[in-house]
């Protein structure tokens, strides 16, 4: 995504529905050192840490694995209703990092590949890029995932001699396609998971901004078979400049947990996570009683105003159309004409807007009449202007201008 | 390096020269948030940022190749002498994942291998690991590199079918033999890397804590043909718990420099450092006019009054021989008897003092009568008892007891 963030860069007049970014409404730099005194206050009453081990938590080297890991169970259990060991977390760079550990865990050779939900956040395909990992796609189908593709995807990678380790997905609110998976289509793809002896690496970045229904359950909280390995994040939810994320990986290995195999990978990469940065996200949670529902009522409410604004807004475009997704970020619109970088830049340079061309999604194979719009990052005068200019745009398109 | 934590957990009472973290005698949490003010008030003032700017900056996801760039290119002009491009900086997660990113960059394929002078940092060793790079020991000799076998083991692998793409050392106060190389060493090195066409990986935590003597010029600063790699980590001169470290990479690479590539790695890998923990650095640096060696003062001569004290406290030893180096960390002592991790073991359980075995940092293959003391994180009176612990271990040893 180096080129979309350069555009961006470039222009940096365009409205932009290009970056998947949180608000900033709410960013207050102040926050940051009350973050970290609550942390603080929460070792010395808590935990009964001395001053001397404060300052070695925050300051020193710290555990591999994390030092905000009860703090991370407390959450799971409060907003998702999953129990989580805190020695079966990691606490890492971002989720990002999370995924990284995951693949290279699983890959003990060539013949290992992942499956991934296409269209793909390029976040794991980048991740199993750097780690020369095959990404197989399977088709999303208008319930977020074709499960009879899943599983002819899984024999056929076998009868090719390969080894399928794990399926990737964001079931809730996908990136880039919004779509979710209902609670049947959930446990079925479990079952199909057991039955076929894969996991399932779920991402659950947006689960939180609903915009209207009740939340489903997690495939986590639905998992009694140790199938499912969770990607958490808290970039959307707590603070994107602390970098902090991290991974529930409950499942036996020898003596321990596949966490603590992540663990020792992790040594290897970045030692350990801040624990700097995982005091702040730390501080937030404790603010909060642990819970990102509540810590996220503004910010739910601000996604929920801006889908709402998008969906109607788009009612200007004819011969397009679009998902309307129950909640998260993204929008994806199909229209009659190739979309690609260039158009992109054309979009950006001669009318004033960016989005994210839907083909980086496809690996390049698919998804060329297609570009993603995220509303998190814009006001509701943004939204209204930058799709005038974008249906400018698909009007001279159209046109040949 | 996980057995030397978990031994070290489970003994907390023994007194350990294991671990080479830096003194924690003037960590104060109050220095976070001040860091984080001046590195407020610096891009307010010195870059006449709004808030809303400030707060983007720190909390928002931040650029890839990092914040601080133009901090570390200054600290690097006041400490070292040596001129970065701030674009040819990338911020990284601890000096770990600087390593991680170039091996990466360097690995085209399975041809592609790294050279390191024997005995290796382990995080160096971890890193290859992780990629699958293989690792050439070359022998460190008494001058910290032995060229002659470095040319041998640069054309032997040539002749092998292998690409040589670079050499990593520690050349002050090397971990874990505590060697330096001196100035002509340093520029036949250089030559030597020009001639044969392959990169230096010059990694430098402990340069600026010597205990005697000028601090010669890094690799980097007498780098002509930009053939070094320069690995920083703040981990021992800034704050640990920040996690960040950066590379300079300033070789061209198509129209941009090896930094770009990297850049375009970090992407996969975490995304961006995070740039709370950039600021709490960058607020260090600013508090300090961006000399370590002037933030340094305590800590510098609490690792020289500790060297002293240990290269004093070991007379107390016969038929051991130990290593007196100029500054650093680590001391390295060997004796005439097995040294391995049940011996470690032992140490802890029954004699209440930790070290490490120097087979660690020879990939298994020797050092098999050698420890490593660390005496950064110890007081005055611990090491005298530890030493003290410790004779008794090998006297004991000796008798077969």
């Amino acid at each position: 995504m180096n080129l979309l963030n350069e555009i961006a860069e470039r222009y940096p007049a365009a409205i932009s529905f290009a970056a998947g970014r949180p608000t900033e409404e709410h960013f207050d730099f102040a926050d940051l050192s009350r973050y970290l005194g609550l942390y603080r206050d929460y070792l010395v009453r808590d935990k009964g840490y001395s001053d001397a081990q404060v300052n070695r938590e925050l300051m020193q080297y710290g555990r591999t694995k994390g030092v905000i890991n009860d703090l991370v169970a407390r959450n799971l259990l409060v907003d998702e209703g999953i129990t989580a060991d805190p020695e079966s977390i990691v606490v890492t760079v971002g989720c990002q990092e999370a995924m990284v550990l995951v693949l290279r865990a699983l890959r003990a050779g060539p013949q290992d590949v992942v499956l991934a939900v296409a269209p793909t956040y390029v976040g794991l395909t980048g991740a199993a890029r750097l780690l020369d990992m095959p990404v197989l796609p399977v088709r999303d189908g208008a319930g977020g995932i074709d499960l009879d593709d899943l599983l002819a995807q899984v024999r056929g990678a076998r009868a090719a001699g390969l080894r399928p380790r794990a399926l990737y997905l964001v079931p809730e609110f996908a990136n880039p396609s919004g779509v979710s998976l209902d609670v049947p289509t959930r446990r079925r793809l479990l079952e199909i998971a057991s039955a076929e002896d894969f996991l399932v690496l779920e991402d659950n970045p947006y689960g939180l901004f609903h915009r209207r229904g009740e939340r489903p359950p997690t495939l986590k909280a639905l998992d009694t078979d140790r199938r499912v390995v969770y990607l958490g994040s808290f970039a959307k939810t707590a603070v994107p400049g602390a970098r902090v994320g991290y991974v529930v990986a409950d499942q036996p290995v020898g003596s321990g947990v596949l966490a603590d195999e992540l663990g020792k990978l992790k040594s290897m990469l970045t030692v350990n996570t801040s624990p700097i940065a995982q005091a702040v996200v730390g501080g937030k949670l404790l603010e909060h009683g642990c819970s990102l529902v509540a810590a996220n009522v503004r910010e739910a409410a601000i996604y929920r105003r801006n889908m709402d604004l998008m969906l109607a807004g788009l009612g200007r475009f004819s011969d397009v159309t679009w998902t309307a997704p129950d909640g998260g970020f993204f929008v994806v619109l199909t229209v009659d004409f190739r979309v690609d970088d260039a158009l992109l830049e054309h979009s950006a340079a001669r009318y004033g807007v960016v989005w994210t061309p839907m083909h980086h999604f496809y690996g390049g194979t698919g998804g060329f009449n297609q570009l993603r719009l995220s509303c998190s990052a814009v006001t509701g005068a943004e939204i209204s202007q930058g799709l005038d200019r974008l249906a400018a745009l698909v009007t001279d398109v159209r046109r040949g201008v």
